[in-house]
């Protein structure tokens, strides 16, 4: 028997090893005294119990509904919760269904809007298509490209988000490379983005459909909408999505999640997108999984239908604004003091974006990252991992990956932690000064 | 602005255009009054109502464990859970974790099995790459590997289940053609397989075992052993699993699911792989779905740990049994008089398989299919859709397809839906005699 015989995976198997959200968590893992202001988690304290609890009791009071939320479901998620869904959008929206374009037929359900980001991907991306996304953007999201064998390139942004000016000049430079035709998305954190904290100008949200229609040229090039923070609004203006502005609904594929807003334990995201990319999801999603857990999408129906959810969201808006402050409060006490340090103030969202001098890096194997997991028990996740530079393109647009932000969140800490995770992040921080 | 710029989808989206399973489906929508005992789902009456309340309340009657299921997970699954598979898996076993060579870190938690499946074959498939199946064999899966442009080469099955001087054969026919080093794996259900209800002898399950490690020659060649229905057993004897015959654990994967012993609805799966395979796994569900729905996961958890589960699982041993009884019965009532038919009696599982003369085809667009659906309204799943047959292979050995078998279910109809069911294809068989 020959015993030395090797496992040989796929190809793209290689595509999506040393992710850094698995050595994060192994961080995490491995030095169990360390304040995490890194983790991806939502507040413990403002979980839904209660309202999870009346939702689940309003289900199993009739057998019936019971009985349905533990039978199979369909590949494309409830038809109830769906057609809720299409009024929370169009509640959101403050416009009708019918004026979006969309009907029950244009929404999928998955677990979490990671599944609909990954599943979107796999229907889209050949190994080689080119994805554009803003420098910084949400770095899960980048891994789900490389695992696809995908090309990233990377769009300048400024203070109102992804620059217009630099998306036009880079599909012309991609165009006279010959490699528009590579080009199937543009991928646009609208609101609070995840890491930056910054929202999409208005003015933008109309330019970028603009933009993505007149050049698709020879094949579509979508935009996807990730508006996972979008009911997470604390104070500033709340603008309407790039879907919004999309009349027909054929460029701006849209999609949210319930994790940031209810619950991520129940793992439901859903997507809005033309019917013809539905059926390519759904025909993927039947061989991965014909479909998400029915149970959490009856609970979810349930709390939307009753008003849980709302009267939920409002509450939590009141918990992260807070702690929003709370953040904000501390970086001002322990950091304003430290020259060249400054950050964004969100509206919104998780996440504060914070600048250090050009000088110091922030990466895995940085001196600061090292002594701040190590000696000063603090984690943050390094801003360079949010940047991804296409290494084939020759010009001059492209950003370069900087090296000298972080990714505070004041998600999972409570006002203890996060005083504390910045008293000793400013500690770090100063002895390299 | 062009208008007509055409979507152009990933490479791998045609193949999965078309799928079996949807046009299935479309069929029970689009023709109401029919009678299936094609569907998949399990019998409604018998989902675990009370006992999925016991565990909820269990679990949310104290906060930290309520918060901790409405949190994120992890992307392998709730530990827990997992060290409550292990035992489960060993008491099946009747052996030890350690005699078996499994420790929690060898679990993945999916989204049903189906999740596993399709994960697998992610990381291991590339597109040429071949899986050897029975044929007949779990046709949805089939579907899995033809969307991952793999191969299927079948092998001939008996009463006994899949032949292994026939696999021995065909390998030894593709190292002849130099494409042994393409095979990957060698799928099995081993207990009462979907759709035939046959279970592979104890005997070949060690003789498989060997078989795939003898022509591990060059790469790994891997045993899926798909034990969906493992703990659906009626009566006849209960045998070892493939995996027990695999002292290391390097050779046979493992995979199971609660959606046919508990509930569907929770949709939670697990495989048991070697930690190379696992670490693959888990890299492409981190980019998929971060980790399947926490709160189900915790759910079942709390139903093991206090033992409502082993209590159902008894009860629906007595309720499909009854039902896979009556289905026989019918089966003997409407059929043993017409001439050339004949079925299996399963000793498990949900499926009979039934035979018809050689010249009465079955499928999608068989007259006997379109008599059945439009003027007998009664459903089946034709048998073709359970074999694959690979048309670049051009040997003797590779069975062909069959076109004269339907598989039946007793798993969703009463008995009532049972008796008309049987009596109405009974009617639309005899008019092809």
């Amino acid at each position: 028997m020959p015993m030395n015989s090797k496992i040989r995976f796929s190809k793209k198997r290689a595509w999506s090893h040393d992710l850094p959200i698995s050595f994060l968590m192994q961080q995490g893992v491995e030095n169990p005294g360390v304040l995490s202001l890194a983790a991806g988690l939502v507040d413990q304290n403002s979980l839904p119990v209660e309202l999870t609890k009346k939702s689940f009791d309003h289900l199993f009071s009739n057998p019936k509904t019971a009985r349905a939320a533990l039978q199979y479901g369909t590949t494309a998620g409830s038809l109830s919760l769906r057609s809720l869904l299409l009024s929370h959008v169009s509640n959101l929206e403050e416009k009708s269904a019918r004026e979006l374009g969309m009907t029950v037929d244009n929404i999928i359900v998955t677990t979490g809007s990671q599944q609909y980001l990954s599943l979107l991907g796999e229907v889209l991306l050949d190994p080689g298509d080119i994805c554009l996304v803003a420098a910084p953007t949400y770095f899960v999201f980048l891994g789900v490209l490389q695992g696809l064998g995908a090309r990233i390139v990377s769009i300048e942004t400024d203070e109102f988000g992804m620059r217009m000016d630099s998306l036009e000049s880079t599909l012309g430079i991609l165009e006279s490379q010959g490699q528009l035709e590579k080009v199937k998305m543009i991928y646009l954190v609208s609101d609070y983005e995840n890491p930056s904290g910054i929202s999409l100008s208005q003015d933008r949200r109309g330019q970028v459909v603009e933009i993505a229609q007149s050049w698709s040229k020879q094949q579509k090039i979508f935009i996807l909408e990730d508006l996972a923070y979008r009911e997470l609004c604390y104070d500033g203006p709340v603008v309407p999505s790039i879907r919004s502005f999309d009349s027909t609904g054929e460029t701006v594929i849209l999609t949210q999640t319930f994790s940031k807003s209810f619950s991520p334990g129940l793992r439901v995201g859903f997507g809005v997108a033309p019917k013809e990319v539905c059926a390519a999801i759904c025909d993927k999603k039947g061989n991965d999984d014909f479909g998400s857990t029915n149970m959490s999408q009856q609970v979810l129906a349930t709390a939307l239908r009753e008003n849980f959810y709302y009267e939920h969201v409002k509450h939590l808006r009141e918990v992260y604004r807070e702690k929003r402050n709370y953040m904000l409060e501390a970086a001002d006490t322990y950091f304003s003091n430290i020259p060249g340090v400054r950050w964004v103030h969100p509206n919104g969202g998780l996440y504060v974006w914070m600048t250090l001098p050009n000088n110091i890096e922030t990466g895995f194997a940085s001196p600061l990252f090292q002594k701040a997991i190590h000696e000063d028990k603090v984690m943050y996740v390094p801003g360079e991992l949010c940047y991804a530079t296409d290494q084939k393109l020759d010009f001059d647009k492209q950003p370069p990956i900087q090296k000298n932000h972080m990714r505070l969140t004041f998600g999972v800490q409570n006002h203890e932690g996060i005083q504390e995770g910045m008293k000793r992040l400013a500690k770090a921080v100063k002895s390299f000064i």
